[in-house]
């Protein structure tokens, strides 16, 4: 086991109406925004819900819609603008990952008065040093990021990114009401189980560090999205289908099972370029770039794959290769049995589109990926001629 | 799934040479006590390597020592009085379980200012309403209780047992460097590992949920103890066995695995009994009394434990009956091969000596126990019986 330090004060309040928790989480006497997304939200009424738990005490509420998915540094710095203009001192989150990663940069940048008129350099230094934020919690509608309990965030700047990650930029709890996911579209729950999927193997298909705890929980992560990712989709409101990838996704992405292991996140930052050049959905792009991920680089994650085979999907007989490539499959159909592609050719991506995607990954300085650093630009090529 | 709502700050620094980040986590110019038991820390010098760290920065040290096993309240108050005389800002824990619970005693009967003089009152009212204690970190030198990630202890008084239990009583950290614990008597290490098996199946074997994360990773948590049980105990520097049972204690009892799920807890307060009126080691009671519950409430604990008997033992042949004999007694056989009885007869406890203990639990309003409550003291009794 590789030496870890493992830190995670956000409070979860899990379950069925826990909203009516939300008037004990939040600060009396203070000015609360409220962030969120394109408006499913106010359609669904959570809005409303939310609204209703905080008028129990005294607060002022003012609000910030239209945070896009990947977002975007123009709008959040709009949100940025609000809270300094009204004394926000607190921020309540309600959406997916991209309305809780947008509120842990307006967080942090509303505190950065040394930067008021150059925003633009936070993109690029501001977000190393962070020592002060704005306080907030979420109301998580959607199950997929681990956003709600993690401090870690990712928004765009056109094709640009920008990671955030600090001690201070964990929310203070996060309301997880797995009935509160039901109006979700089939396509959002796909994509919300092969993001965590994914997430999980790039924590633990890496080379084994005999984690034995962090190993057996990362494949209990996995066993459950194979039981219950079909289900959960084709069934929205069975309950303990919904609840189990709501509790499985938060589990996936808390830091917990990256605890003194190895750590890949190459499947991630291809994925990132071909979402930022091409506009398609993050898990899909994942989808179809970690089989090939494995195909090409069967050697050097070898013995984690065949306990992957063995313990995820229970495959006993045949050679340790054969049990290798039945696992790989066997993925690849989990992901089609979602409705979801492994082949990036179906989005209309051709091999004449490598060199973009590639020139883009040096440009972001992703010259050498993987657990060992080992990935160069000619192997990820390969790789992405795999996935089309 | 049940609702739930998980929390817990306390930072875990874990792996080979972590001490040295003490400096960094302990406040500087900081008015610090030390808290330890019988004396090994000072042998093996755990002790020096804590206060040569501690005068790195300004600090003023002070130094609690014989906190026993089963911390006793007139030991505690001792240090209480130490911390308010000398006007102590910080505690630093360096031991096992008890050392760590009686420090949550006296941090937090440190600042019940309303109690002086009449402290005695803590044992029955004073814990309730907890708003404030002495903060204060870990160092541990013990794998087993899980207090270094947890709110909660027990201390004794006489026969009387206090639960400490608040959301204010976290380590602010803890440092968890196996190599600390080589030195412990192999007979404290089987206690560990039966003590992590025991608190994880009360938050296991009770009856199903339907919440696969939880019950996955309780599962890879035995599943691990069973790897590495013997091996850590017959080898003391294997670093990774002992790596992983040091983990695998604080993650069994950190709240991870009971949230969102029925616990049982029976078997420790039955055990609880028999260590207070017998002096036994607590995870030796454990070890009698969970086989012999098992087989008295198999009816009622019967689908976990097929699931276990499947899951945690991989049993596929035979009834389901047979399968869940089997599970048992392969339970059994493990705690045997660890060097611990699984009959309390062999420490001499005849049937004469059953009407005490179930005096003793009705005495402490013990009279219905299980997940169910439906566990009575005449159930209780055949359980013992069992177990002798």
């Amino acid at each position: 086991m590789l030496n870890f330090n493992f830190y995670n004060p956000t409070e979860v309040v899990f379950g069925k109406g826990q909203m009516k928790q939300l008037d004990g989480l939040v600060p009396k006497n203070s000015r609360i925004l409220i962030t969120y997304g394109g408006g499913s939200v106010k359609k669904f009424g959570t809005l409303d819900k939310v609204i209703d738990e905080l008028k129990k005490s005294n607060r002022e509420i003012f609000e910030f819609g239209g945070i896009e998915p990947n977002p975007q540094f123009e709008t959040l710095m709009k949100a940025v603008k609000l809270v300094r203009e009204n004394k926000i001192d607190f921020i309540l989150a309600v959406g997916g990952g991209s309305v809780m990663d947008g509120t842990k940069f307006i967080g942090i940048a509303s505190c950065k008065d040394e930067y008021i008129g150059k925003e633009e350099k936070l993109l690029t230094q501001g977000m190393i040093s962070v020592d002060k934020t704005i306080p907030f919690g979420t109301v998580v509608t959607l199950p997929a990021t681990g956003s709600e309990m993690n401090n870690g965030g990712v928004i765009s700047n056109g094709e640009n990114k920008l990671a955030i990650f600090s001690k201070k930029s964990f929310p203070i709890f996060s309301i997880l009401d797995p009935e509160l996911t039901y109006t979700l579209p089939k396509t959002q729950v796909a994509n919300g189980v092969v993001d965590t999927f994914i997430h999980t193997v790039e924590q633990y298909v890496t080379y084994p560090v005999d984690a034995k705890f962090q190993d057996r929980t990362a494949e209990g992560i996995l066993q459950t999205l194979v039981e219950i990712g079909k289900e959960t989709i084709e069934n929205p409101t069975n309950y303990d289908a919904r609840a189990n990838l709501v509790w499985a996704a938060t589990m996936g992405l808390n830091g917990l099972i990256g605890s003194g292991v190895p750590q890949d996140w190459s499947v991630h930052m291809i994925g990132h370029e071909v979402t930022a050049i091409f506009g398609i959905d993050h898990a899909k792009t994942l989808a179809a770039i970690l089989p090939a991920t494995w195909k090409i680089r069967k050697t050097e994650k070898f013995e984690k794959l065949l306990q992957y085979a063995e313990r995820v999907w229970d495959i006993r007989e045949g050679t340790n290769e054969e049990k290798v490539d039945l696992a790989i499959l066997k993925t690849e159909e989990f992901f089609q049995s979602l409705g979801i592609t492994t082949k990036l050719s179906d989005y209309g991506i051709k091999e004449d589109n490598i060199n973009r995607i590639i020139d883009s990954l040096k440009s972001h300085g992703m010259v050498k990926l993987s657990e060992r650093g080992d990935q160069t630009l000619e192997i990820t090529r390969e790789i992405i001629i795999k996935a089309l």
